[in-house]
């Protein structure tokens, strides 16, 4: 049923621990170790104003200078460096030494502790079960994470709330609100030559074109935005979660009882943040998932998603139907004394909608639904999570877990998209956000999954009215079903649009979805596509200033300024390696000029040429040319535009 | 400027000689020759009804049998075979000896020449200058097609058109016209099972629930619908491009003057027509164009494009300046009496549309366009495709060559997307479509590029505007300029949602896009990244039965039936061999779980627990769950429905 442990499962550490500046763009990626900086990029920060301890980071790129060819002589015009959203956290900060022994930096300590309604407490002991072992044996268990590094367990004082929401609703802005506004205008803080960019539409969301701490707090107060930051998780950098916002990815990681290690898991989340993730999903099952996150929580500094029903079945030997509510609930703690800043929690999955799922070509594909159908099936009633759900209210509000409700009846196949059982479940997610709300507690929602083209829009229509516009997480959806080992291609199609239409974060799919586990290179491959798919939205809802990292790119295609065009790009290493496939040398990277056409056929360029040629005439390009062309264009012209005159 | 040719360069012709079955689903793709049949897949014909000698050939999957366990037996049930669209030509035919050296065999001969309407003729001689050089002397350059395996050359005779619109046109449903009928229904000639499927969003598209040969003779008839098949090209399985048909993808491949090799582009071209591509560019620059042409059209059952004007441009050394009309009419006879099947022709590039692309970051991407944008401006007159186009028309009626109107002024990044002089040459290309039209000469319309997504139904609506719905082919478009290395997926998001709106072929692009030349291997990727984007836009228009492949597959997965299950994806080698990188034992094939949750996750098998449940109790399903929750659901249900009773 499970594997047995072997050595590979100890975690050897040397994971990020080599400062290696990588500012040539050389490729490192071959490497165990990630790489601890962007090929032509520095960490900078900026300061809040509300809280002067809040210190934002971002990255600029820099860029090489245009060259002019004017008559003679060549002059070089400099180009702004452009500054993009980081998420990779301290490991690309070379000030910072890393050592994932003792954890990042708790940035936020301060923050929480400040606010004066947190307590240190014992918390819960840590017994052989939830590591999925029956006694206190470690042998050939992974490394636990070192005690004495471990952080004191935080939880509200009696009669306290300490959700961002609860702040924002008493009309505080806290320094993670301060964080996020800062984060989310990086973009805009930049470059005055930015070019005007395309009107988006933005099918109702309202999207300022400075996004203020102030709107953040409104946002939050009205369960449009969740910053999800458990008060026991101070290493993250706080992101915000809404679609008044950009569009947030997450990867999922976590080993499973077949295979996968635990380095390799932490492996995955150092990697998947420097591609670009905002959160990760732990989703480990089998053996040691509470060691296995006690490393991924310290070392992260994106939220980490849970779904803790899998580590119940876990504690019950992976009976269903043995799963009761005081399991469930000391999981909840477990988790949320670790630091866990969202629970996936599948309270919707409620007994009268089972069999609504019964004549579906594939049934329930959520693995959290499907536990709860059994459950319920098995006991003959309704959803403990359900009839429980206001004594889980209580346990988020203690440590600022924010709820994603789960989608335990998505659909599995177009065939069962847009179906009775989704819908119902919908509902139920619908009626449970306005619960969560009357404790303050922040929501999210997931939704599919699989579902074809035309039918995506409904999707978001439905959960904006049943949820009163509480964000809306996305896996996918795929658009077909037709193309395993290509699932991240067929769902990031869907992700791109629903994510236009409104969703807030779109949950990544691999190459090997349907498949097999994926690896470091599947995550990677996952990532891209999704950051791809997100930005993507975001360009089409028309957030300020998101088109310009495109402009800067295209222009250094234009000017053939090769470098620029690999480090503009999501994924350097593997553009210049492309290019160098087939052009390795050095002077390829200057070459006006590249292997696809060779240097008669570049249309670069050409019009490049067509510049110049204006260009000697003494005029600006496009006067040169409208003077150069009026006399013959309105000759032609005057001939009645004929075809053949 | 252009490579010395090297040894590489000579053909060796050991592509897919080899006949290896391969019906175990074992992986060959690592081989050099393209595999010569696909796991668990018989080729199968169907024969015409208005001609007999109308075989059309389609795939055939069979399938493994669903195991029903009820109670103590475990009873088969058997999967009726999937029938599936094939592009991959004689290759696959395991009674069909494939010769390179003597080309395909001329399946469409017999109809051309019964027509009654054209001639054998000594044809134009070719000169050195075709393939680059020159002198005679051939050292260094590719080995010929064998002189004793070419054909004939054909015209019209005197007074003749020989397009299939013309005919159309005339009533006739040429054996053309059936055979593409046929191919475009194969899709629901099957399996009387068939689930119904989701309603399409066709968006004015009238697709038809059988399509008959009537249908297509009108659709042709009305310009909305092109078969692109040249009278010097019967070795081609005919195919129709038009909205009212499925979805069709065009893969690009083509050596240039910096890389790669004619043995290469043919096996890029029968692995690409494996993949599922629908026609093939042949876009070479360079040396040995003529000669490399001529390899693949006599091996290709797909159509070929081309795009004359780069040809023209080697044989006046790369000069712009240096075209003119008589070395560009040379050129298109010598392609057409070839077998060229369409040919890109950029006459919308207008002298008083250049200033228009002055100010833009990218300018000219099209190679083509950027060229004629040069020789307009060199010589400050109109392009010579425009003031000759009705010449042009002449030669296409002659061999029936289809035009494909290239969009020389596309945009080649988001800023500069649906601007004056992108829509400027649209308005050119539908004028021009009227005067094609006037010649029966078929045509087609090309279509950007880079465009964000809320700007790319305006294409959209604006072409079928503007070119009274001829058909549109459009590359991608990319929907973020910020990706290279993944241009594929940034341009999917964007063909998918073009296809749905209304194009009907969508042209390919590759990982290796604005880096380099593509491999084999990017060609598989491109071309199965389109067969998504096709099928996904084919989906959601609501093409009859198109779903039915999807919901076999998700069947298949839901049942565990893993071979069934890489048997009917895209691309069965890599679905296989992804799901071998994790758990490679072959009783792996047959459990009833994968690598991603281990056994006791697995919520497929969790669903397929609560069907059996049910049917332990005697009952079908959806019946036992309603009987038996109907009780507790009206029970919850009488205390109100309340979460906490």
């Amino acid at each position: 049923m499970t594997t047995a442990n072997t050595a590979s499962d100890r975690i050897t550490l040397n994971i990020p621990l080599d400062i290696k500046p990588d500012t040539n763009g050389q490729d490192t990626i071959d490497s165990t170790t990630p790489p601890t900086s962007y090929p032509a990029s520095k960490k900078v920060y900026i300061a809040g104003t509300h809280h002067t301890d809040v210190r934002v980071p971002m990255r600029e790129i820099s860029l090489t200078p245009t060259t002019m060819h004017t008559n003679d002589d060549a002059q070089e015009k400099p180009n702004a460096p452009i500054c993009v959203y980081d998420t990779s956290g301290p490991y690309t900060d070379p000030d910072i030494v890393i050592d994932l022994k003792k954890g990042l930096l708790p940035l936020r300590l301060d923050w929480i502790n400040k606010r004066g309604d947190v307590e240190i407490y014992a918390g819960r002991t840590t017994k052989p079960q939830d590591n999925g072992y029956s006694t206190d044996d470690r042998a050939g268990s992974v490394e636990r994470f070192p005690e004495d590094a471990r952080r004191s367990t935080l939880r509200a004082k009696c009669n306290s709330n300490v959700t961002q929401m609860h702040y924002a609703r008493k009309g505080i802005i806290t320094p993670e609100m301060e964080f996020v506004a800062i984060r989310e205008n990086q973009r805009i803080l930049q470059d005055d030559n930015q070019l005007e960019q395309h009107p988006g539409e933005s099918f109702g969301a309202a999207i300022p074109k400075v996004i203020t701490a102030e709107f953040v707090r409104d946002e939050i107060a009205r369960g449009r935005a969740i910053i999800p930051a458990n008060i026991n998780h101070p290493e993250i950098e706080p992101m915000i979660i809404g679609r008044n916002f950009l569009v947030k990815i997450n990867a999922n990681i976590g080993n499973s009882a077949v295979a996968s290690s635990v380095q390799e898991e932490v492996d995955k989340m150092t990697w998947s943040t420097y591609w670009g993730t905002d959160t990760v999903m732990d989703l480990s099952t089998g053996k040691d998932i509470h060691d296995t996150r006690e490393w991924i929580i310290r070392n992260s500094a994106v939220p980490i998603g849970t779904v803790p029903i899998y580590q119940a079945l876990e504690k019950v030997d992976g009976k269903a139907e043995d799963l009761n509510w005081e399991i469930f609930r000391d999981t909840l703690i477990e988790q949320a004394e670790q630091g866990v800043d969202y629970f996936t929690i599948h309270a919707g999955v409620l007994l009268r909608y089972v069999p609504l799922t019964a004549k579906r070509i594939t049934g329930i594909v959520s693995r959290g639904g499907s536990i709860l159908a059994k459950w319920c099936l098995a006991h003959h009633q309704e959803n403990f999570l359900y009839t429980h759900f206001e004594d889980i209210c209580e346990i988020m509000k203690t440590y600022d877990v924010s709820f994603s409700l789960g989608d335990g009846l998505r659909p599995g196949c177009l065939a069962d998209a847009n179906d009775a059982a989704q819908f119902a479940e919908l509902e139920t997610l619908g009626e449970l956000t306005k619960i969560a709300w009357q404790h303050d507690v922040q929501v999210m929602i997931e939704g599919p999954g699989h579902v074809p083209m035309q039918m995506i829009k409904e999707n978001m229509d439905k959960q904006l009215a049943l949820c009163d516009e509480a964000p809306f997480y996305t896996l996918g959806p795929l658009t077909t079903d037709i193309a395993p080992g290509y699932d991240h291609i067929t769902s990031a199609i869907g992700a791109a649009m629903i994510g236009w239409f409104g969703t807030a974060m779109l949950c990544y799919v691999t190459p090997k979805e349907h498949l097999g586990l994926p690896n470091r290179e599947d995550v990677r491959e996952g990532v891209i596509t999704y950051k791809i798919a997100a930005h993507a939205a975001d360009l089409a809802k028309g957030h300020p200033g998101v088109q310009h990292r495109d402009d800067a790119l295209s222009k250094a295609r234009f000017e053939f300024r090769w470098q620029d065009q690999f480090n503009l790009s999501l994924d350097p290493h593997k553009a210049q390696a492309f290019h160098d496939e087939t052009l390795p040398q050095e002077g390829a990277k200057t070459a006006h000029f590249c292997s696809m056409c060779g240097p008669n056929f570049c249309s670069m360029k050409i019009s490049q040429e067509v510049r110049d040629f204006a260009a000697q005439e003494g005029l600006n390009p496009a006067d040169a040319l409208q003077a150069g062309l009026a006399e013959k264009a309105k000759e032609f012209q005057s001939t009645g535009g004929q075809l053949y005159s």
